[in-house]
């Protein structure tokens, strides 16, 4: 397809191309059934096999033993940051939070909002969000602890996961999820909104373990109570049919045509690695995170000045690199990498980056 | 398409064949953007004139004035059953609701959860919803009515809107908005599920009139209030694009192909007086709801026996018809007819039920 660019967007962002062209041939005719998967009942059997393999891989995937329940909503992660606190923080106990920058201090606001009792017990504001917090001590009766596991804007990341002693540990994983292995154990609750890494926008995977579930109030109204969705399989009232559609064949790519999430993760590693190697072996481009905060997701970057940040951006989207203008609340420069993003963009990416280096430095 | 069947389920629900030609069409290539509509960025000028598109025909379309304003959210309206009291029934004032079928008493059930004064005004359940009830005195200082103007399961419709004589009107459309024409001025707020009339599930499209905005609590989690999602245009968190695409395409089709918002009206009638008639002069099917309460969206019926219901349902489907099975919660037969669903596919069915009655009549 030279149509297509290379797409290094920060979400929605690129998915991969053979997913994309099997909804395009299926469109008008979902699986023999004379009807678009945009057509077909949530009530049927064809969407109750797509819903049930999109579980079934979620599992497979993340190695998820059976506490744990896998569900999709709606609204994003920003409608987790509300409910997160509503379901899991009783009144008189108090949760901690770790700040990483934009999305820690909304999924913080919306706890407060709710006048439920957070401890922001480490934070890297001072550190401008460029690095993730160390050697943190929690509150030894948290009732969980919060944690952004990538940070979008920034691009940083948690190399590893904090030891908790036993708090559960619910983390917001919208960029990173499915990008590497890590063990589900510790994690009573994890989110992550789908337009990065698992398919469009407009679904939000959630995974829940058992024991989180005895929290939850029961006057909450229906949609907002974990519950609901647990007991009804995601299908308390009609789910977001296409985009689950969608995440259930990125998941069949990362486990058939990938090879898994072993071999997604040397992959990311790849890509990242040669992207910050392109940056760090010039004196023209620098990092913009801290070094061993960095993320393999996200990678962000500075040019000597604002003026040669807007003539790159503009000029590799000439050349069909879409998507590396930084977030609108910091400018510089940003490749998002996610999985879907080849190593073939990456490679490309990379040699663009060291003509205009030469052309410009 | 031979390959495609006629399609009457209830939601999702058919769309235009020409709409999602187009959506398969440029799936790879959004408007020589070089990415999928799946992988665009919301913040990008491609989605700015996606969703201001959708916004403005739906305006058009329903010739809203500037008082009101239109948003799309997520959940469905279930998600609108919660939020509609937690923003605009304020403590120490009371709501009419009128019960008719499931999803009014849903909506009750929300508002109730919520510890808020609900007063069940009217109600068909002693008629097993299968009207609409008439002459209703309304609370002369409620905060609001609340209707559903459609009811799907047992298909029944109000042929007007009641006179609240002030009081805003709120009412659940997910199931013929945009079906008919109506004066938006005595309603404070609409709101509809996408995956009937408008496109796939996955979005819900919220008309809300300025005054309304002022009852909002200001301590009320970001995500619900419905003052975010008009100070964002949406966009406070990524929207579900794609949904919002296919509605724009659908209100394209609505405006462009079919002619507008009178033609679309007529084109309903015409569709459902076949089927209605198709009905009534035969012993042999009876119309489930009271006559003056049909749907034009909904047609519900029964056969003599459930054995011959089935053996219907099966048979259409084996012609080609899909769809046809009555909710699970009521039994009998239901063809969605809603603004998609093609004159042609109603005429087959016609056609099949006429010769089904004379073979087991």
């Amino acid at each position: 397809m030279k149509d297509r660019i290379h797409n290094f967007n920060a979400g929605p962002a690129a998915l991969p191309l053979p997913v994309l062209e099997e909804i395009q041939a299926e469109f008008l005719d979902f699986k023999g059934s004379g009807m678009s998967i945009t057509e077909v009942s949530h009530r049927s059997k064809w969407f109750d096999d797509v819903i049930e393999n999109a579980v079934v891989r979620v599992r497979r995937v993340l190695d998820l033993d059976e506490r744990f329940h896998v569900v999709f909503l709606q609204g994003g992660a920003s409608m987790q940051f509300c409910m997160v606190p509503m379901n899991l923080l009783p009144d008189g106990q108090s949760a901690d939070y770790v700040n990483t920058g934009t999305w820690a201090t909304k999924a913080i606001k919306e706890a407060r909002i709710q006048a439920k009792d957070v401890n922001v017990v480490a934070s890297s504001e001072e550190q401008n969000f460029l690095c993730i917090p160390k050697d943190i001590s929690f509150s030894p009766h948290a009732a969980y602890v919060h944690i952004t596991s990538n940070n979008t804007i920034k691009g940083t990341q948690w190399a590893s996961f904090p030891d908790t002693t036993g708090i559960p540990l619910i983390s917001d994983m919208s960029s990173d999820i499915m990008s590497r292995p890590f063990d589900p154990s510790p994690f009573g609750l994890i989110y992550a909104g789908a337009q990065k890494n698992l398919g469009p926008a407009g679904a939000t995977l959630v995974i829940i373990r058992q024991d989180m579930l005895e929290r939850v109030p029961q006057d909450l109204p229906t949609m907002l109570k974990y519950t609901t969705f647990v007991e009804k399989n995601s299908m308390f009232n009609t789910p977001p049919c296409f985009a689950v559609y969608v995440i259930q064949l990125v998941l069949k790519w990362l486990e058939e045509t990938v090879g898994g999430l072993e071999k997604m993760a040397a992959l990311n590693r790849q890509k990242a690695n040669l992207l910050y190697h392109a940056i760090d072996k010039t004196g023209f481009y620098s990092g913009a995170a801290e070094k061993d905060s960095r993320s393999l997701m996200n990678v962000t970057f500075r040019l000597p000045s604002e003026e040669l940040e807007r003539h790159f951006v503009q000029q590799a989207m000439d050349n069909g690199m879409g998507g590396l203008k930084g977030h609108r609340s910091v400018g510089g420069c940003r490749a998002s990498i996610y999985n879907s993003t080849s190593l073939e963009a990456v490679k490309a990416l990379v040699d663009f980056m060291e003509e205009f280096a030469q052309k410009h430095g």
